[in-house]
């Protein structure tokens, strides 16, 4: 399928199934945190699966090319975000398996039915009021600092959305881990799984993967460091096979 | 300062200003978590220190020897523990810094006035009764699950004992953590620093470090992973350096 790119845009490879994906320099471009979240969540043959916050789309195309899950939806609250998402879905034919909705998580009961999702992932903004420059560029903003949705409506609406024993997958920034906890708890999405990302193997972590059961009992279990360089510019073997790109040894 | 040691009793150099420790092989001996907890843990000059279920009242002697502390309290439900603690505390020359007592954490109130340390350690049982089996012999069953006091209770009491802004360290089981997050975030001991031991670099942590303030706000720092073993058998640097030996390169 031929595509037409605009103003700022770039076409990616995404090294999985021949699939591409749109990126918009100026906006909407995925980080690793989305390729690590889509690596981590855990996504079975048949199920439903939602993306809160979707942006480029990137996780709902990766999940889909990933794993055997049946549906999956991305939603994303800026209406160019997901007019980008929608042309790289029709890009890799996949408007049957994927479709992306412009929508307010907060109005999550208009969008959709409670407890309807098997699965549900997100890599919300990390910031809030008070942590970081807010960013001048609106659009970037949005998707980096909790301006339109906070982590408390991200996990209270996600706890409303998934089915008894759904899972949910989210990458987030370590600073705010026992937020994230506490929050969890309270909206019945008990912590079971959990990974830090470590940019050098002595330095502190820069991202966490958590993956919460709807309606499971308190114990969690703490996986090994994931380590992203193994020398300045040169990534782990681990994250070289994420990326689905071809590790040399030196 | 002789000392003669009773059935089972061995006496152990702490490599640190010439302290000794007393332990019994089939009862109280400390773990590699007590003196990783001594490391973490941030004593400075003048403080009041308490740790809650001393055992071999390890961490204050390590504590003492490391800090300027004033004065540590080390508190055991078990008074041969106690008893056992007090010998190493003489043997040491330290009964002006160092009180032992036997008491029930969980009647605080009786034993201690509210708001009265800067610091609380704690090296607590792990297991809950679901969790593991529970040791025949009675004293290290005790010291290992919750028979005589809960996760709860050691951090309930802990924020009534803490002064405002006092801080307290805990090392515990990684299968935990949520849990320990969400009792911590209740009873107003904020989550500030935490650190993962591992015991190899590409396996699960064991252990976790964790310093809460009370009445802080919510922001944690995840420090770098403390990593054990570089090898089988071979200790990290890091480790030496905590234990006061000497690293040898290979």
């Amino acid at each position: 399928m031929k595509i037409k790119l605009r103003d700022g845009e770039r076409l990616d490879d995404l090294n999985l199934k021949g699939y591409q994906i749109i990126q918009n320099k100026d906006t909407f471009c995925f980080g690793m945190d989305a390729v690590l979240l889509s690596d981590f969540a855990k996504v079975k043959k048949g199920e439903q699966v939602l993306d809160i916050g979707t942006g480029t789309g990137i996780i709902p195309i990766l999940l889909k090319a990933k794993t055997e899950g049946k549906h999956f939806v991305g939603l994303d609250i800026q209406k160019e975000s997901v007019e980008l998402a929608k042309r790289s879905v029709a890009l890799n034919n996949l408007t049957e398996e994927i479709t992306m909705i412009q929508g307010d998580i907060k109005e999550a009961d208009q969008l959709f039915t409670g407890a309807s999702f098997d699965v549900i992932t997100t890599n919300p903004p990390y910031m809030t009021g008070n942590h970081g420059l807010v960013n001048p560029k609106e659009q970037i903003a949005i998707a980096r600092h909790e301006i339109l949705c906070t982590l408390e409506d991200v996990i209270k609406q996600s706890s409303r959305l998934l089915k008894a024993n759904g899972r949910f997958y989210m990458v987030h920034r370590p600073f705010r881990l026992a937020e994230i906890f506490v929050l969890m708890n309270r909206y019945n999405l008990e912590p079971k799984r959990m990974r830090l990302v470590y940019p050098f193997s002595d330095k502190e972590p820069n991202m966490v993967l958590i993956e919460g059961l709807h309606g499971g009992k308190s114990r969690i279990t703490v996986e090994s460091p994931l380590i992203v360089y193994e020398s300045q510019g040169k990534y782990t073997k681990e994250i070289m096979d994420i990326y689905g790109m071809e590790y040399q040894e030196t």
